[in-house]
């Protein structure tokens, strides 16, 4: 992701790439020669070269809370990759430090970039669905990614959910409760770790409105990123992402190829969200994904490994905060009474 | 249904329909006629008429269970509607008082006959999706119906989840714990009455797979079932039922004509499941569609209702019975530990 | 298609199935005993036969013509599969004579017939596609028939093209010129017998819109028989016929199951055309596809062999019969000079 | 178009863009600073311009076959947008000028850059579909321009049809015959001016496969390109390009989204092609579609507009040129005899 990020920036017609770090000088090198831009292996250096505005982080995940407290120190604006950590504690901190240091903190819920989720979500806001009644979206990997990355990346639903999560508020808006199932099905080692591979969570949004989301490690045929919002003027879906337009027909069947991972679908959402990050900090205004949100989805993340393991609806507490657009969760409850 | 029940074991070439009963003189008299076949108004009669092998059941559910009763006590195979009640005493003793007269109990969960749903199913069978990981299937009606029939009908699980747990089983296999929310949206009558027009159940079988359902009394768009399995090595989904195979091309949009109907998408399948039970009877062999598949699907829709009301996973035990076929749900018990 | 029209009257709702007839003892006796009908290896018993109203003819296509004259004789009505003959004066000699006798023929055009087919047609005859520009339809089959079929067929355009001709005249209107290429592309034995396997024509309708079809009798991947109209207002598509509504996934791979044979597809139509047929008996009324429209798509498909041969564009000339319904194309003529 | 090439240029990675050239200053002068590079109002100074190595015409075509030729004599390498000229002369002499210079010359067939067009093509070329027996194109535009624009566009087949030419060429193989109709349908300004709104050409490939295009310049529902190529082993097709992969559903009905002009299918195609022309000229290699493309599109459409005239199919005649690569179009003769 921070070589494409790089790329972007490179080609982008509004911004100006100073520089690459990477800890792995090869790395740094190589991608700042190939790109024509200075490189250098120090995060600090980074951050006190006046001429950066904003820096743009693709680190491993354990290093993400630390680095935006950095750059907040050094008053740079953050785009962080999602999640900024995978406990409470540094999450919170890190968004709170951006906010008291007056930083701009954008996380990477490039879903929201996208052209058809836009388009989906623009006609949603404009009232065209009329009353919500249900929230329904899947994110699928193919295959199982390697089980180190696994160990570290806070579990299924820190890891992957997270992104359904954010397009549900974005979507429908505020969540109030979550209950949650797993299942580890596609090899034995899920188990051994203690993790899932699939998951299923229900959600009930505060306008009263149901939303189920499903995501899997090993779908097989693919990678998926699809949703459906159904209300009471109208229905939509985002599906069926192909890889090219053609249909292949042979005896009897009629055949389409599909999207297989991520970068192949998100191509343009992940130029189009650092576009709006330098936008944000040119015209100085919130970005579009705040760390307010990368807050909320991180709660809810937690709240349906809670109802997992607890097999119970969790409902969680939110306060507007003073300052209008945070966002903050305050408990998290479980709900064993009746409806 | 009474009416396209006749009308089809009318026009069957594997059946004599032998008379059309019906508590309204004069509906049985116009059904009879039209047919050109025997009418009356008394149950009794039809299951003294020594032509008569089998009956079909199309009466108000409340009906159900003692008219199965009295069928198998005449020594009369039985079809009835689904479900066969919505308390739990009258459907076990209905199924019970048929087993015991060995008469064949043939339920109406009729999309087990929809071509779509039984060519997706018989590759499943055939092992070609490898190891099934995620079911998932929704069942929507566009519009509620009237208040007096809901009021009857047992709640949205016992009424309509009802056709997804039986396909869930038939599919995937045994289910050994739901988990259900629900939601009143489309008119405040539904609270009113303690009930939901919308639903999520997730299920985890007894292989270990996740499902979900969802459920919606008000789509608005139109009547909507479909599914989809996820396996290790496929996926098949059954989606996307259109009126006509139509589009119609007008500035910048593309759009197709939708059923909006059960009736409409079933049609085929209504015809055939007569044609089944009328074969089971004519060979000897058990129906597609059990009374134990019955008892199965109703007590996985009261462990939905449980779960609803009290915010949590409820787990459910099964039991072979001696009989092989049988099949038992010995007790619901609420899950609220660690998993 | 014999035996399907058998069965289709049996469990007509609306039909008396009297007797079946075939040159074959054997094949009329288990048909007739199957169906629970009459049957015999005389046409002459059945026309005869004073409770017989109407035949239907799925004989031969070189004994259609004079089998039309003798039902017309008798005063029986008749549907005659297409082509009624491969010439154009049994064509016309036969059409005439079922007109002098005042019967009814039908011819079989079972497309019209069809749910798809018939809901486009009634959206264009309503003015909702504005003034039509352009027509464009398909006709294949996967494999071709056997040599001999193919050397009693009268060519592509006469066993094929004339369903998409008779189908222009009925969506669009009626033809002024047509512009005819074809190959013999799967299998040397057509170049052999002076034949094509596929063909492409051009039309020019009355209205001014232009109109293409293309026919292939080895398509490969299965039967398709779709149609585009596109107008001034909006355009109708009718295409993409699936076997069952399923999606299969496999890695990278999304396919469904097309329709393989045209039996599968217009299983509907079939059974619709007959009773159209029986209809317009009963309530004395010109049947929904008549002589003279049997007579212009043959005459079409005959312009379409002389223009291949010719490489030029055919011109038509039309004249209103006085009947009012009488279709006649008087001449032929080729164009060769400027437009 | 100049604007869109000069931006993909700006931003291209591979490439160095110079300077913006337009007549009128305003243009030039907003354009260069926008994308921050040098303008200017005059050609030859472009051309005198020592550091540029090709250069890219987005001019009227009135001009395009003297600027080729200016830039061939200057020895610049040559995109230029089709057609070459709208007269068979011009066009010749402005691919023997690129050629006898010894200059790249690059034709504006985009769509053979198209990832769904490519991809067909490549899976074609490895011979996935057996023997081609079919080819069939669309390409519609949504609305007619104005009638100023199309009184110098050289006609249906010289603008619009050409695009197709190419793309059976480059799919399929040579064309030896072809048959065109044509009407004025949407606006009696066309037949006032001796021009056509919608055509259909019927193509023979030297392969023996047939082929079909049609075009329209007011489809009404959206722009329109797509394609099918039918073989004796499977069959691709492309087509139903959508503006997102959204389905929107309201009572009855499913609906997406058509893209409505060319620009917007063509996004990426565009930037493509100037890649591959950079590329060619960086690795000294014949462009991906040569002069020698143009002028065969070229001399196809012109038999097509003679096709059209004369109601005949026209035969043409080609000869391998002594460069291996040249493609040459000897003679035009009408075929009016038989096969």
């Amino acid at each position: 992701m921070g070589r494409r990020h790089a790329e972007n920036l490179a080609r982008s017609p509004s911004v100006d790439l100073v520089r690459v770090v990477d800890a792995d000088e090869g790395a740094a090198r190589t991608t700042g020669d190939e790109l024509g831009v200075e490189w250098s292996t120090s995060f600090d250096d980074l951050l006190q070269d006046p001429r950066t505005e904003g820096v743009v982080l693709a680190t491993p995940t354990a290093l993400h809370a630390a680095m935006v407290e950095q750059a907040a120190a050094a008053g740079k604006h953050v785009f962080c990759e999602k999640p900024i950590a995978i406990e409470l504690a540094p999450t919170l901190h890190a968004v709170e430090a951006a906010a008291a240091a007056r930083v701009k903190l954008q996380v990477g819920f490039h879903r929201r970039f996208d052209p058809d989720w836009a388009a989906a979500r623009e006609r949603i806001a404009r009232g065209e669905l009329g009353d919500v009644y249900l929230f329904r979206s899947s994110l699928r990997d193919p295959r199982p990614p390697d089980m180190d990355y696994v160990s570290g990346a806070g579990g299924l639903f820190v890891d992957v959910t997270i992104h359904d999560l954010d397009t549900a508020r974005w979507m429908v808006g505020e969540i109030e409760e979550v209950t949650a199932v797993g299942a580890a099905l596609s090899d034995p080692a899920f188990e051994t770790m203690g993790e899932v591979d699939h998951g299923i969570v229900m959600l009930r949004f505060a306008s009263g409105a149901l939303g189920v989301i499903d995501n899997s490690r090993a779908s097989g045929y693919g990678y998926e990123c699809s949703a459906e919002v159904m209300g009471s003027q109208a229905t939509v879906r985002i599906d069926r992402h192909r890889r090219v337009h053609n249909e292949w027909l042979t005896a009897g069947t009629a055949s389409v190829e599909r999207v297989m991972t991520f970068t192949e679908l998100f191509q343009d959402a992940y130029r189009t969200e650092l576009e709006s990050f330098a936008a944000a900090i040119r015209e100085d205004r919130p970005p579009a994904v705040t760390g307010g949100d990368a807050l909320a989805a991180f709660m809810l993340a937690c709240a349906c490994e809670r109802s997992l393991h607890e097999g119970r609806t969790i409902r969680l507490e939110r306060e507007e905060g003073p300052g209008g657009t945070a966002y903050q969760l305050q408990a998290i409850e479980a709900k064993g009474g009746s409806r």
